[in-house]
């Protein structure tokens, strides 16, 4: 029997949505077609599905913030990214069982919730960029800058946001138990919304969460080197990654060396916050493993064959 | 080398309050003496922690109800349940992970979102009995009712609440995963708030979610009778069962058989929600399998040795 390769696959956050519709209902609905794409991948490789949970998260705080009470009060930030990677990581790991039970087969599939180790030295911690949650008027802002320290800012005249710190990722705490679920064969859904952002303490050393964000990708990435992947994808709403995108000179993207991607990456190529992260995490991927990939849920198990898909390798 | 026991200990759903404290901080705070009496068992048990969730997601619930809107909809209950998972599973497995770390050892711990089958023919779904979340006018809970189905009770004056059904626990879906990361040598934290309730479709026979709530003891000891544990223990905020309980002449249980345990529960001394479904579920899993044990947090290390708690067995 051929060894299976190993694939982490990275659905950007708002791989759950379709027309931006947001019930649970349409959300599980999207969910299903992606477990069946996961699910039909599975008898040539071993996967850990991570994901996003930008429109997830940013509603549990909206509510959260909205009708906090003293008798009700509001969960910190990361304490709302691990709700939000029970309730997405519950869509995932149901799609993906129901889409076996479809085929008549029996698989493990399991969702690990994820504490994702920072550093408080990261100088993202100086210069907080994550705008989340809901917009507040200016008199709003100043008062939950007192209150509760937030570092709130104007957002293109749209109003006040609170402005978090995205650390990159140092460590997956649940890393070991993560590797032991796929050696026992099953599909592990892991690293929600890039994961609980927590730090270890000076003197002794315990895990602490702390109020931040992790890029999912980045996260993801993290993940598959340190379980030793073969490969890593970024799951996008398009196929390729594109030199000049969205004008008439675009150019996707297919096989290109890490050394490329990071040139075209300095050149100011990609999008801050959009494909540049993606690249950046593909890249670091291929440099320290194998093969990094770039490309939509559709055009998933042709990438994973070579087939399509920006393939840094 | 003897084999370690193994062990299914319930949390009961307040027991990361302390004098009704609900901040993340006041939560956290508990967690991690409850993290410190779990890490102390593990070198002689093989262990799985499972908690309630009622006053989690009971707050979650309010959140979400009182600001829900187009743009940001309400999450339904099972949701609901999966993100109280995510929470509080969050902060058990990170105090675990800290009282081991603070003795200087490494041992894997790990949170997994788990959902629990339920019968949609269960008797329960035809007579729902359990009040969640927030409080309303009767004219609100009318219109609730016409717009989303809702069955709404008054509650002893306090205002018309939601109600739910309560169905047994049919299976655990993840229980194999369980197995596999207790077998690897991991702390699991699973089946919080009694499980996200699912039922099988009736033809595809597909997990969909449903709006329940499933007693998080009889979830625990379905879970403990699969697993094949040894002992299983009901953790609530006193060290036995009593007959006669709040009474002059409360007698605490010791050692029991089950059939004692079914003649005093038969004889109603325990309280329905309350201790009854405690004495039913241990009373359950003593019949099957070994052990049951009910008991406080504070005792729980000497009621495993035998030596305090009410023991059915």
């Amino acid at each position: 029997m051929v060894k299976k390769k190993r694939v982490v696959i990275a659905l950007g956050g708002n791989a759950l949505q379709k027309n931006g519709e947001v019930t649970a209902e349409a959300q599980k609905s999207v969910a299903s077609t992606v477990g069946k794409i996961i699910a039909d991948l599975s008898d040539k490789y071993e996967i850990v599905v991570t994901h996003g949970n930008g429109p997830q998260v940013g509603n549990i705080l909206i509510h959260e913030e909205t009708a906090a009470t003293d008798a009700a009060p509001a969960m910190p930030l990361e304490t709302a990214v691990a709700m939000s990677g029970g309730q997405i990581g519950y869509w995932l790991s149901q799609s993906i069982s129901n889409a076996f039970q479809k085929k008549g087969k029996q698989k493990k599939v399991v969702s690990v919730i994820t504490q994702v180790e920072v550093d408080l030295k990261d100088p993202a911690f100086r210069h907080p960029t994550k705008p989340i949650g809901q917009f507040y008027s200016e008199k709003a802002a100043l008062d939950l800058t007192k209150q509760k320290g937030w570092l709130m800012k104007e957002d293109a005249g749209r109003g006040w946001r609170r402005v978090v710190p995205s650390p990159k990722p140092k460590d997956i705490i649940e890393k070991r138990e993560i590797s032991d679920l796929i050696n026992s064969g099953a599909i592990v859904v892991a690293v929600g919304g890039g994961g609980i952002p927590v730090y270890r303490t000076k003197i002794l050393r315990v895990l602490k969460g702390v109020d931040a964000v992790i890029d999912k990708d980045f996260a993801a990435e993290k993940l598959a080197e340190l379980i030793k992947a073969d490969i890593f994808v970024s799951v996008t709403a398009v196929p390729f990654a594109y030199l000049n995108y969205g004008t008439e000179d675009a150019i996707a993207l297919q096989k290109i060396t890490p050394r490329e991607a990071e040139q075209y990456a300095k050149s100011g190529y990609f999008k801050a916050g959009s494909m540049l992260p993606k690249i950046e995490a593909v890249t670091a991927f291929a440099k320290k493993r194998k093969i990094g990939i770039i490309t939509s849920i559709e055009n998933l198990e042709e990438a994973l064959e070579g087939k399509t898909g920006t393939i840094v390798s």
